[in-house]
């Protein structure tokens, strides 16, 4: 049942259709992962949208800077979360668990970052991230302070709240597109204990 | 790290120390699980309300009726989602892959049933049980009809109600507990591959 | 009106159609109050979960502990004002002011506690018992300190906690059932003037 | 306890010190109720806003109309219901059960209008007029084409929003004085039986 | 296409056949203004209303105290904004850029108060109102205290919250009326720069 | 004052600190409007995402398609309202009055767009984004049947809801990082009088 439902409400390109760049892209995370995750696919329905979308991600979720990407995906998966974003949780839980080389962590902070193994470091961060996500119009001197008490620059907090509006966007570009998790991303991560305390 | 957490902000009893029908009770979930869910350990703190849980609990899911068991488990999962309850999602949702034979059943329902493979008599099933657990005193009679249109009987509609309402208490109870989901839980049932539609 | 109105949306079983032991108990109710609240009869239509139901009520609503009786039903009354149970306000309402020995107090709790004749230490009570009720999953380590301020220990805020739960789910079955409150609960308590600040 | 109460947050002006019109319109109530409603006592603070006040209600709820004064009396309690003020449930449900011959309506309507023994005709009178409450910018033409399924005219739509306005105010009133009901009305028409169908 | 639209969703009386007084309020206002603001046109519909009204907010609006009358202004657009309310925004815009010789102000406060240009004073006013406007069922004594901090008396406090009130009503009787801005208010009081820090 | 107010809560670069192409860009867009929006200035802290953004924004807005420009603007006029963004109303309500050669349909639409002189093709073009915007994991087939009345295609369907999420991200990173409205905003396309209906 699952291989057969749609990954997207929307047309998804054939390889051969798409843009030199686009299909040479899908083609790296296809070498790299062993499969195209469905972004790639329902993204490329648009390519102008689909390189402005990977350009963006890429430059929240690659650079430098003093968030660890678990903790970069720790923002993604709480956000989706709290926007019952499916794709997006299961997809980002996924990386969040080999990231962390931590089984549990995901489910934990999709479901509920109050009780999830964090360091309050780490739940300073997602109470942060998840008011840019869900009142941002409310956020005040307050909050950054909040995240300094942690030893947070004010750097650290644009980081934090660019992932989160990044994906305040993509969770309703995946809810608007019915956009499909891979099977492939549901195993993943899942059997390594964790080795130290994060 | 996860090992050493506390599975519960209460007193947890040495099973030593409790009643023998609380002791027995435990035995035999140990017998057949093979490990012991917290929920019995951390509400073994009150023996009266134990007994009393686990057999409204046993009186909702164990009983004859028209829904399958991973129906049942379906709406616990799915209200325990909105409800944000760690504890819940969890544990029932790896009784939920057991029982549905489909490993990724538990994320989708917890997240957005609306996302999730669902035949559209299930997701009346779940629209109709995310209204008593969020919105219960709004219930009226279209609620009652939409259920009708899918075969479901008001005896069913009786079920689910009453499974909702059972995992708004047990939701509640959880987070006030701080009650962990056992490490065995996470992978549970999530390598079977679907065989066929549900 | 009142009096041919249905009292669920659900058969009502004839007494004699009962199990004895469910019937024994509805006898006793009728014996001691002198007619019989409704939620006995609504839920005898399943005895399994009308046993369940009650051992649960008893187990947290006559177990010893620092909770007055009537704190207790200020806490049911509050929670049940908040969740827009017409069953839970009327009859409960009518336990808490005889309890009470206050005709004023159950409307103050059902309508807003914070406009409510209550000690500091009973407004701290229905405050944390409201968070349990609406947000349980923000529950966090200030609820349980702004308890012990007022004197509360831990096991009362499980008391506290447990009530809350246990009517969340009670508003949820009576608003299922479209249960109606008996005529008789409404001027109960409502004559004698209270005696002392509570 | 309940004597002692203060009725305001703010001072209460003595009689002898008001304007007379101000004096002689609570003096008319006194005569006719048998004692002065807190209302009039607290905004006699302000005896601009108190003529104001007055005027706007008696422009309300004293004009012809195809309402009935308990209908009127209806929309006030649920709205205020929903509003969680205090003064005006108990103030206006005394006055609702006097003119409906009726002892449990106020407390039907104030808790959940859904569960109140409503006609059709009520119940969509009261659906509209707690839209005006609490989303009153969603407010569209199928909300004024519901009503005249009912019999209801754009008049009577004008006057039951232009009551839950207005109580839209009186309720925000009344929680910025901590306005307390005067211990008279709670047992207000809580004895006569109800008649007939309303 | 604007001129051409209605005013209202009800009958608008010609100004001939309006009471007396009715008509001289209006014509005052006209002499004043150079043109009738919608309000009173839509309004005059029901003259005792329309008396009331007028009574009440000039009762609330022109008196005495230690508001300015841009703050008073302030009060009314972050509020209306609040609730959504078109005809407030837009005409009570107006009036505060013209009162503040500010053509910013208005935007500001109307979307979002946090970003405004407001001094802590002004800050803690709007805060204030917007609790009485959204959530004024949880008002307490930190909320007084709060306004004290920055100089308000208990009286301000009334002044500010009676204004979030009356527009609390007046919002739902626009949004009720489908009440039109006139086109005049629009441009009002763009074009002076600010002079001074307000 | 408001000349003096820091346009970012964030470092703001001198422009000749930029990367060439930043630099450009801007200058280019100096050169066209006359000034510099503060977005492009306050974004060009961080080039990488600078450069994502726009190039994003420009596959969204300068796309060809079946929405006018105009339309587009209505739908960041619109969302921005309603997520409380300063920034984006005032900025895209400018370009909206001017590309709709209308005074006052930016106001009528970032308040209330039900209250917006809208034909119903806009109207339901509207509702649609403010789902997206606001409740996308409820979005479901009947969402999209709901534009197909009205003549919008599924590609055009693609169009509203990521213009909506584009602006959902936009939205937050104006409020995370206090951006400021360039003065000269405010009062750009008030004078025109509307020429036609739209």
């Amino acid at each position: 049942m699952s291989d057969a439902a749609a990954i997207s409400r929307f047309p998804v390109p054939a390889l051969a259709d798409l843009p030199d760049d686009v299909r040479e892209r899908i083609q790296q995370v296809q070498d790299k992962a062993g499969f195209v995750p469905n972004v790639f696919l329902v993204l490329a329905h648009r390519p102008d949208e689909f390189r402005a979308f990977f350009a963006y991600h890429d430059a929240l979720m690659l650079k430098d800077g003093n968030l660890t990407k678990a903790e970069r995906e720790m923002i993604v998966v709480a956000t989706s979360g709290a926007n019952d974003c499916l794709y997006c949780v299961v997809a980002h839980g996924a990386i969040l668990r080999i990231y962390e080389k931590n089984p549990f962590i995901a489910d934990q902070v999709a479901v509920n970052h109050r009780r999830a193994d964090l360091t309050p470091r780490r739940r300073a961060m997602l109470d942060f991230a998840l008011k840019v996500s869900l009142r941002a119009s409310e956020l005040d001197d307050a909050d950054y302070a909040a995240l300094r008490v942690h030893g947070f620059t004010d750097e650290d907090a644009w980081d934090i709240a660019a992932i989160a509006a990044f994906f305040a966007m993509s969770n309703r570009l995946a809810n608007m597109t019915s956009m499909r998790p891979n099977d492939e991303f549901y195993p993943m991560g899942r059997t390594p204990r964790p080795a130290k305390p994060q």
